[in-house]
């Protein structure tokens, strides 16, 4: 379960959000997911209009997967969902920041965010650790 | 000036990152940078194969301006540069992550982030205030 209450918004909010939102010509704009307490960066995805809908009206991310073309209510497989915290736009409209609290972890591999390829030593290197088996619990799914 | 010292990276380092960007078809992967002490996220904004080489060699965050169609070396015009700290690529190589020391503000309209529009009360609000006016340091530019 979820630390926190999920941030709902009323139809109002979420209109005027989307009036803001600036999709792209696939009508997709990306969402970065963040950590709201530790400020971690945990990912970046795509909304269309229906998933910013959705997160916004249910407070639990929902994303584009580009890759199954389809909704993606992130943890509906692997129980990780993100509940939301505050759903923020940029300055131009084109990027859309959400803080949340993340159950479980981020990334498909099991890792907590899926940033952890970095150059260490002149080399690329895996720096943060498998924290869940994810084949543990069912798929190697989101 | 920056506070701390560039992260620059030698060439091998810089061709085993670029064997791990997926760079989608107009030839940009997303790039978001983070402050690296606060772990505030500041912008997202595109990068271009040269800009990902640019920005690892000079330790100087470099984007392609989608709306200029043309490299745009972040600070040039406005001082507001980014010093890099750490340059990250997610799981599936399709964004990126920059830890860095922002010089300034990072957004154009003179707020610390771009991601300053939020709902408060059902609506729509300027939650962070501007910090510079970019009126006065020549143009209302990047």
């Amino acid at each position: 379960m979820p630390d926190r209450a999920a941030t709902t918004y009323p139809a109002a909010a979420i209109e005027a959000m989307l009036a803001e939102v600036r999709f792209d010509p696939q009508g997709l704009v990306p969402a970065i997911a963040q950590q709201h307490d530790t400020g971690e960066v945990l990912m970046m995805a795509w909304m269309d209009r229906n998933a910013v809908v959705e997160t916004m009206q249910t407070g639990r991310a929902c994303y584009w997967s580009r890759s199954r073309k389809a909704p993606w209510r992130k943890g509906d497989t692997s129980g990780h969902i993100q509940t939301v915290v505050d759903f923020r736009v940029d300055c131009d409209g084109d990027t859309v920041l959400m803080l949340v609290d993340q159950t479980g972890v981020a990334c498909h591999t099991g890792r907590h965010n899926c940033f952890f390829r970095a150059i260490r030593g002149g080399k690329l290197e895996e720096i943060a650790p498998v924290q869940i088996d994810m084949t543990k619990i069912g798929r190697t799914e989101y």
